[in-house]
């Protein structure tokens, strides 16, 4: 067994973890931590109650070195990138949740804050297994994608030969409320959300710098990405609809199964997915539709699971050079 | 006071009728009927008991025309054309909910069934009160709006001037349960919908046609709509993100201000509209934002308020001269 | 008209008491405040853009006298009776939505805290209409009853001959999470009610006090009430189940008839009432069932409406004199 | 492993079995049906695609016998005890989910229809493992029990020797909208339940005859059981509200501690337990509060995981001599 830290145990994700590595095999949690500490892991999650009772410890690097090898970050962005340095000099393996490792310094430094830690951010790799499971294989330090970037990427890439040159991409993601944090405020009250739904952030997300810059690594070209999520009211789940301007007339999903023929969590869909159907499951539900040279990509996935947890527990297996799919 | 009959009283847009018109000081609801009758409205609709019991009959021309000046027919299309000839006859006026006289018979019988009524088809008025008020004022037919393309419209119409020829227009649409009506069917059901969300008849849908056709009518040229409905796990309300590329760069408020100044059922927002704040209302809350020459256009209406039965009340106003925000 | 001022606007029962009053042909809002002021109606509650936009102030008696002949508050307990008194002074007459005038001051000091305004909290008339019609007409200070209270004293009533002495009355309530009010909190955020419900303060809760409280009043002897309260995951709505021990078998729905055939805003209904038939009404529905001498009373308003503000424009009608269902 | 057939596959009961069985180590789905056949697993729960994609065959006496040594029942009543006598005939064992082997004729023919499987009901086991692990252990058929009376008999069970003698016991019972099954029809729709709540069946639901029955075959003497169930505006989740009247003073928890020591899947809370903090899980967890000697006892099961599908996999890990986690 490896032992296996989760700092930041507080938030969804952290508690997504903690569900999912409850039933993997070669994962053993044995510490977990946020900013204060004093509380047992059934304080702060009540539904854990008789499952995993273990105290929650304020974070330090002593500890997680001493009782781990391998580390989820699952704290906010800079919070994440205080602590790497610290845990990689321990020898560490560390799947980072936040966003503190996903981009270049410049593009970071425009999307968030300045970046404290550019010794190590070169080092790091992308996890988004479909594309980059070899590097995720040699690495110590994988930087786990946002959930709109892996909704997006996922749809988008089987077809980038086939996209117009110089024609904007337009994404509308649809995303469940757990996506905004467990922090209170009054955007996500349920007397806000509750029969309601709306756009926020349009055209100026910061997850749309995330899908620019890793397009761009992964095609070498430049992108024109428009990007507008919106809440639904629901807990958990995403949706992307993705519509592109295509150069040629395709089959679309003759082109998906191609692309993915190997990819165990990519499902081919003949209808739209649904959230449901994705939920609390790492697969990403894929559906195509064209209107002449038009293509409408709509894809599925739970937020928090192949939008976070999930896909760093796959990231975690494929580091250890374990069956991706074990735990998931 | 001019009597009133509502025909197809049973579904979600003859409650709303009735809900919209009790309160109105004009219109006196004179006459309910259904396919079936020999139920009383708080049969039907329980909330009514105690507000309005009276008997729901079963439909018979001679009885509208008996008992009411003004018709609603909240009826599904096909019905709708098989009634109106009659009611015409009879010198009502008639204000049809349903598909039937929204289009021209070749679109008509694309995107639904033969038209059995091409005598009336011609004369009818499509009540979009923003674009066609003065045929409105004129007419005894109006072909009340499907909710998509009036929500679609609204948005699109002041920024045609703008937008780059042979582009598609992407029309990503949201819209609660009771756009799907009254009639049981699994993808309705709670246990489907209940923290769910899905696309549904992509890039296909009739309400497609519906945009495009009164599109090139009011503009007499012809567009590349690319019309994806998704359902939302609310009872009611609609969001259209639609997204269009311009031949300029713009500022779109400036341009929508001036386009709706005359205007009082269109709200300018400054953050993107919400479902809940047109709840029950005939507003049509529009947001908009560029990035380049990229625009992102952003609508919220009540499907059952806006997209049906108050847009069918201010129709019907402005049909008699009175106020068009008259009970609404 | 009659001029009326709002103290308390920003709260659920504020706004829906400006949605109701916009319809009242009596009532004139010509003032509305709370604690801050410095913002407009439509900044704080953004549904009222294009509706009514005036400004709210900053809560000060001597513009409340000087705008308005009729106030509304609000406002949460303690700051009610910190006004109260002032206003009375000014002869103004006043519906308090607060429960500081509901209880004399033993039990109020021991459900709330001191009573700073023991002189005007004799004069204060119980606003429940079935039951203080009277009083309510003749006083300048009504205090608006709970929404708890109001759906579990309008079923117990008619039943109190009947119930077996020294027997406990068992009250199961659930409501929407409106009734916590505006105020951030874990409780009512998003992710912890969807899909979720619960009781809470069980045996504990303020309105047991109320309960016990008026039922004596009313009745001139001591009851054993037992209430738990739930949350439902509904924004606004409210049921009782009322369980009770009967000396004698009965006939339920034959006395629930006879005791309201004057009440309007009552409906007795042959099958358990919902949420939804009461929603935005002032409807108290009603429906009894017996197995032997054991009694079931099942209750539903809405606790925004019969539970603070339409209730509230009840009362404040009676005070006038005018149709106690003029706006309502 | 042991070979496992699940009989009606298509419903939530039928779903939960495959999800907790897929990740059970000694049980494995070797069989799955329904009343028709002809699709596969996935065609009627998507969610399965890449998951479990088996073919569900049209249900076959001779099949299931060829095919499994355990059979969860996931039929109606009456389906049940038209197909067990053959599955007992061929020596298989069964986990019976329907109704049809709970009670003794009487009570069943009172509450249901005739039963035409006499012979074998006197040797059904009812599995509620708190109170009849020996026999499940030693039983070929085990009548896994309802939902309702689940919740409710673990609630009262540890309080029988403390309830006053001839004092009813009313139940007010919560349940989410999956315990009304999958079949169409008006009530379940999402526009019904979407904002509401009610009772259903007050005093005269089918489960009522199982919770007194069974409470008296426990406690050898009869009850007064007053039960009233209401539906929730959730997918899964159940409350009960369980109240009773003492003949002394207790100390409640210190009582429910001592009598469930032993008891793995019980978790005597500290604060009423919600339904999310039991979502999924085989837990029943109880919380209880005195007023004098009225006593509130209040369980939160998941009504499909441990109101039946969790439950019934926990009696056939018993029937086995497994670890009764197993699984679950």
């Amino acid at each position: 067994m490896i032992n296996v830290a989760i700092v930041g145990v507080s938030g969804f994700t952290g508690l997504e973890l903690v569900r999912i590595l409850l039933h993997h095999n070669k994962f053993h949690i044995n510490y977990v931590s946020n900013s204060t500490g004093g509380q047992s892991l059934a304080q702060i999650h009540p539904e854990l109650h008789g499952v995993l009772d273990m105290a929650v410890s304020k974070t330090s690097i002593e500890d997680i070195a001493d009782k781990s090898q391998l580390v989820f970050l699952a704290v906010p962005h800079q919070t994440a990138m205080s602590i790497v340095p610290k845990l990689l000099q321990k020898g560490l393996k560390i799947v980072d949740l936040s966003a503190d490792y996903r981009l270049d310094v410049a593009t970071y430094e425009t999307a968030y804050c300045p970046h404290t830690d550019q010794t190590n951010l070169p080092y790091a790799t992308y996890g988004l297994p479909e594309f980059y499971s070899k590097d995720i294989a040699a690495t110590s330090l994988v930087a786990n994608p946002g959930c709109y970037p892996t909704a997006s990427l996922l749809g988008l890439m089987p077809f980038v030969p086939y996209i117009k040159p110089n024609t904007p991409v337009f994404i509308d993601a649809k995303s469940g409320v757990s996506g905004a944090g467990k922090k209170l405020n009054a955007t996500t009250s349920y007397m806000h959300i509750q029969e309601n739904s709306f756009a926020y952030n349009p055209l100026a997300h910061r997850h749309s710098y995330e899908i620019t810059y890793i397009l761009k690594n992964l095609t070498q070209q430049s992108w024109d990405i428009n990007f507008v999520p919106h809440i639904l009211p629901v807990s958990r789940g995403m949706l992307t609809s993705i519509y592109v301007q295509l150069d040629q007339t395709i089959d679309p999903n003759k082109i998906l199964k191609e692309y993915y023929k190997a990819d165990r969590f990519i499902r081919i869909r003949t209808s739209p997915p649904t959230i449901k159907e994705t939920s609390h499951t790492n697969f990403c539900d894929i559906f195509v539709a064209t209107k002449g040279q038009n293509l409408f990509i709509n894809t599925s996935i739970d937020n928090l699971s192949r939008g976070a947890s999930s896909q760093a527990v796959v990231n975690a297996n494929i580091m250890y050079g374990l069956d991706e799919r074990l735990g998931v």
